[in-house]
């Protein structure tokens, strides 16, 4: 595999084909308002340039089997600016520690974007990236819908895709501690955890009595039914399946609500994480006190 | 080794006593300025935790054998602020794909903070934890020289404690490109590379003819002679050591500058990376555009 083959691949053609499992392939589909387009890079296949120490080792690690753990599927969205290369290098690296799991990376462009394409091929990362535009009609919003395009775009191609396995919903600015990829990777249903550095209170988290959630502790309520941030909870792949109509709405601030409330979720179902949530392991970006 | 004994360490009494390699140790110094108390944590002792899958497979790479790879000294200026944390941890995650690297976390504060020397052991690393605090005289400072006491405190615990490998200044807020610690790894003198995401031109960079430094680009000269980032270059401490009396003013904007002039620093001896200059290794942190 050669690096122009990818480049050619990402200028997207009007063909439709679905994934073959095992080597670059790309898929295009249409939205209600929208058109995705789809490259797929898998495990094993590197980037043909010097190989780093760091990258060797990286890759012994990759080449091990884990064929009991479920894969989880990690969706970025993500949009030009001047620092995208500098905060998807940082949660590469992140990403590279994690076994089993395939990132997938929804831009906000019309076309994939050949320098975040290049890059995602250095992690050595299996990664599907999609170029996801947001409909014209959002931008014009008093209050943007920023990366629903792209999640949307991500849950589109699972539902293609993808049987099982669990899904998560990680910004690019974002830090995620190791633990929670092995707190996540067995979620039967959703599993919840605290989220630091985020609101009036500095932590959103649901509230637990005896073990089982009754409920939230969240700076912004917004009778909300579950106040929760994006990526305060993981999905398993067949429980998402299972709802065939589970979706997010374009409607900024509610999105984790309306789609948590699409999956039929029920408080009980809810399993709790970060050491019975006594224990953030992630914490919102943006969050500089003295920029 | 168990947790109750580093905090107890990560007081610091008064006692004088030198790392003895191979185990925690503290050692307290003075300077003309303040006190520094270090806690040494080294290669192979790990949270008695229960060890995630990728902390394993992180062990398993680290007990290989890399005898003939300078080790890496990595100094990291910190202060106590709520992404503290946050960002050490986004850090720790980089810096765990690194072999043969020393890391040392230098903090103002007084007393080492347990907080993060809890933190620190999490990434399996070996680590010297310094409690730095910034002189108060330089607290009133119309430009306050941010981070100074800390790299000295680094500065004076490499020239009492390491004879061998690479310095190398890099902040918690900073994106590092893994392909940096593969090119300054085997530095002879000094070595420089392009840093992104800084000044009014986005970019600072040496600048070269026939791969040879003959000056400099960066948005604030201001009669420097090296006018560089603080994590654009990296220091063989052979060579660092041969200039006893070379250190870091407290002057703001004028660190660098003045630690590589201390060093007798010619245009000849510096060594370009990041493919003769062309391609930057590392990011500025603080480069929001959008905050």
């Amino acid at each position: 595999m050669v690096t122009g083959e990818l480049e050619t691949l990402m200028k997207c053609s009007n063909e439709d084909l679905m994934p073959s499992g095992g080597n670059i392939s790309k898929h295009r589909t249409k939205d209600v308002s929208t058109t995705y387009c789809f490259c797929l890079w898998t495990q094993g296949q590197m980037r043909d340039a010097s190989m780093t120490i760091q990258m060797a080792l990286h890759l012994d690690k990759r080449n091990k089997k884990f064929d009991d753990l479920p894969i989880i599927y990690f969706v970025t969205p993500t949009y030009p600016r001047r620092e995208q290369v500098a905060e998807l290098t940082r949660l590469g690296q992140t990403l590279m520690h994690i076994v089993n799991l395939h990132w997938i990376i929804a831009d906000d462009v019309p076309t994939c974007n050949t320098m975040v394409g290049k890059l995602l091929k250095k992690f050595g990362i299996p990664f599907t990236h999609i170029a996801s535009p947001m409909p014209d009609v959002y931008r014009k919003s008093s209050v943007v819908p920023r990366g629903v395009a792209n999640r949307r775009a991500a849950l589109g191609w699972i539902r293609k895709n993808i049987h099982s396995g669990v899904l998560y919903f990680g910004d690019d600015d974002n830090t995620f501690d190791l633990e929670l990829f092995d707190e996540i990777r067995f979620t039967k249903k959703v599993s919840m955890f605290p989220v630091g550095l985020i609101g009036d209170y500095s932590v959103s988290s649901p509230v637990l009595k005896e073990g089982k959630v009754i409920g939230f502790f969240d700076s912004w309520p917004a009778k909300r039914k579950f106040p929760v941030d994006m990526a305060g909870f993981a999905v398993n792949i067949g429980f998402l399946l299972s709802h065939p109509h589970a979706t997010m709405p374009y409607k900024a601030g509610y999105e984790e609500d309306q789609f948590l409330v699409s999956l039929g979720l029920k408080l009980e179902d809810i399993e709790p994480k970060g050491n019975a949530c006594t224990e953030g392991r992630f914490t919102r970006g943006n969050y500089r006190s003295d920029d």
